[in-house]
């Protein structure tokens, strides 16, 4: 029951020259399943990304940044990033960190590169064994399948609850040169990323220098992946990485540049795409709530406020149910940890509907009018603060029965 | 479906000399129920209270602290204490005041005294107006039925969307000297305490002045209702009052005396009792859980991971389905924001069962017995920080489908 998602179309996903996607069954958790993924890049390539902050960052997670951290002191680039479902590798200990080296070490192998030369991944159960003897098993059939049109068929190889493939792609034209941008991600549960979520992946074939691609991956993700939450739950495999292969004559090599800004805006609206794809595909989500709070005297206690608001289970089954039970919206904002707010200053809007005037109820509005933005599946949730300038924006979902069934049986 | 919660008897809930309790059907929000409770005071009771934190608090809790701070001030005592449910008279502006002094002002007169020495609480819905008018209508009703044995119906009158009635009472001998106490609470959604929970009241009939019962309120506080978490919700309400009536011989008027401790503990052990009433009653709650975390470096950081786990709607609602899937508390410690967290030394216990051990899963520990505890309706998940010697408990409930049920349905 995802909201206001359509499936993406393949042919629509353009192939970023530069690199190629295999996928296998490997039965790792369940069978007749995609379940393993291979991105194989071209040695032009430049990777950077961001991993979660969670203390318990799973094993693939470790070994990540462990291969990216080489980067600086190697001239082998990342040649290829394998994904497995069906298992996070998260509170798995030393087996765990052995079971993604091994990973790296057979895809390695097939691969004719280095083991440092693989990022692992992996998504599914936590505090579980990884069986690796089935995910090396099944890397040759990817490694069969590499093409660089398989970007619809990855995105399926990646979803664990996922009602559905999450893929965008966008071509633009920078200096002259097009190129071509293709993301994919997932994610529906354990999402409040707090340094990107559980797994996007976009590639574009611009060719931009290390430095640079560092750079541009924290900006995207604090403006996309770094908004959203379902359930208020920062998951121990969060990821998003950005790889540019260099493959068109787009070069970008400087913080700031004109080339630089159209590249970032480029590949920030489209992980905003992917990021919000995550939300509307939320575990049991039947709204799509967009949370502005505004004139905040940081961007840091306005994304307070608005998470609070985001994670309230309390307002998130009001928006299930369409009741426009507003004062829960007051209450989170009250709690939210900013300990000086005046509350007379503050004002709340759905929509176009001004709900709290000065802090208490607005004596022109009427209930008929919250009722009638409730009703609607997209709903933005606009609180003034009336501190300062600052702004931020997170997007979220409802709290719904389906989110409780999907939950109480995921593993079973 | 509350867990666990027998229903109070009327008779052995001890009168408590010094305090009358009387109620009244005002049709505050619906026709036909008890919202209305009056609670009179001898002259010589003393009063102290705990408030919530949330900057949104209620216009009768702005009230409540400004009566209270007045007792430096002034020698006239606090003679009754009034509460309406089904309103909470919060995110309602300076009207909600103005109605919080009118309700002082109609009570002082029925009892002849002055509006400062009244103390009006309200819960149930916010951003709506108080009907003050009905409420004023009510009370002489409520002063009609003004009894010391009316504890039963004053629990029946202070409820929301609670299942049942909540109160305890026990008799202590104190330096020879018996005294009863008495206490009744509501609450079941927007429930995580921030200095108390929406509406508990404790009252003894032992002689404590007012610098030692407002220590021992706090202490209280700190001990039962700050240590339970149904939503993770603060309310814009919660209150906590202890009355000590003064109608027995017992005096106590030193902290830390023999006398104190003894008070103290016995206060405690209600309070707690009270809190876990509500934890017992949460929305929706099929499980009771007490989270313990142990060997941290500071009672707040063992709070902080203890809240992690219990606001977790992965934790809550893997515990609703009996599903021993406990990587979901490994990531919800992760998260919990103890940057220098070693996960190599954390180990986890449900119950009996040793789950985690050094951070990953323990090789001994088997699926079966973890599904055993996890069919229990009362567990105890015990983390080990292994950073010192600090630790703290909460109490919690898991997140079932009934609890979207009744906060879908909430107002309708």
């Amino acid at each position: 029951m995802a909201v206001n998602l359509p499936l993406p179309v393949a042919s629509e996903l353009f192939p970023v020259a530069g690199i190629e996607l295999g996928f296998a069954e490997a039965g790792i958790r369940k069978q007749n399943r995609k379940d393993l993924l291979v991105m194989k890049l071209a040695p032009t390539a430049t990777v950077a990304g961001v991993f979660t902050t969670n203390r318990f960052c799973a094993a693939p997670v470790q070994v990540c940044k462990a291969h990216l951290e080489g980067l600086n002191i190697s001239d082998a680039p990342i040649r290829a990033l394998v994904v497995n479902t069906g298992n996070a590798n998260a509170g798995t200990g030393d087996a765990g960190l052995a079971a993604a080296n091994a990973t790296c070490v057979a895809l390695a192998e097939l691969l004719d590169c280095e083991p440092s030369q693989i990022l692992p991944f992996s998504t599914g159960v936590i505090l579980e064994p990884l069986p690796v003897d089935r995910l090396k098993a099944g890397l040759p059939a990817a490694i069969d399948n590499l093409r660089a049109d398989n970007w619809y068929h990855a995105a399926e190889a990646i979803m664990t609850t996922d009602t559905q493939p999450k893929a965008a792609s966008r071509r633009v034209e920078i200096e002259g040169k097009t190129i071509s941008l293709t993301g994919i991600s997932k994610g529906a549960g354990m999402i409040k990323p707090n340094m990107a979520t559980m797994l996007g992946f976009v590639a574009t074939d611009a060719r931009v220098s290390q430095h640079v691609i560092e750079h541009l991956v924290k900006e995207a993700a604090d403006r996309s992946f770094n908004c959203i939450t379902i359930d208020g739950d920062t998951s121990t495999n969060d990821s998003f990485m950005l790889v540019a292969t260099g493959a068109s004559d787009l070069e970008v090599n400087e913080i700031g540049s004109p080339a630089y800004l159209a590249l970032a805006q480029a590949i920030v609206e489209l992980s905003q795409q992917l990021a919000q794809m995550i939300v509307r595909d939320g575990e049991g989500a039947t709204k799509f709530i967009t949370i502005a709070v505004e004139e905040g005297n940081s961007v840091e206690e306005c994304r307070q406020v608005a998470y609070a608001i985001g994670h309230s289970p309390l307002v998130k089954t009001a928006f299930f149910a369409s009741d426009p039970n507003l004062g829960r919206i007051l209450a989170a904002v009250g709690y939210a940890g900013v300990s000086d707010l005046d509350v007379s200053k503050l004002n709340l809007y759905l929509d176009d509907v001004w709900v709290a005037k000065n802090g208490g109820r607005n004596p022109e509005y009427r209930e008929e009018d919250g009722q009638r933005v409730m009703k609607q599946s997209e709903i933005t949730i606009r609180v003034k603060l009336g501190r300062g300038e600052a702004c931020a924006t997170i997007w979220t979902c409802d709290l719904s029965h389906e989110y409780v069934s999907i939950n109480a049986d995921y593993r079973s």
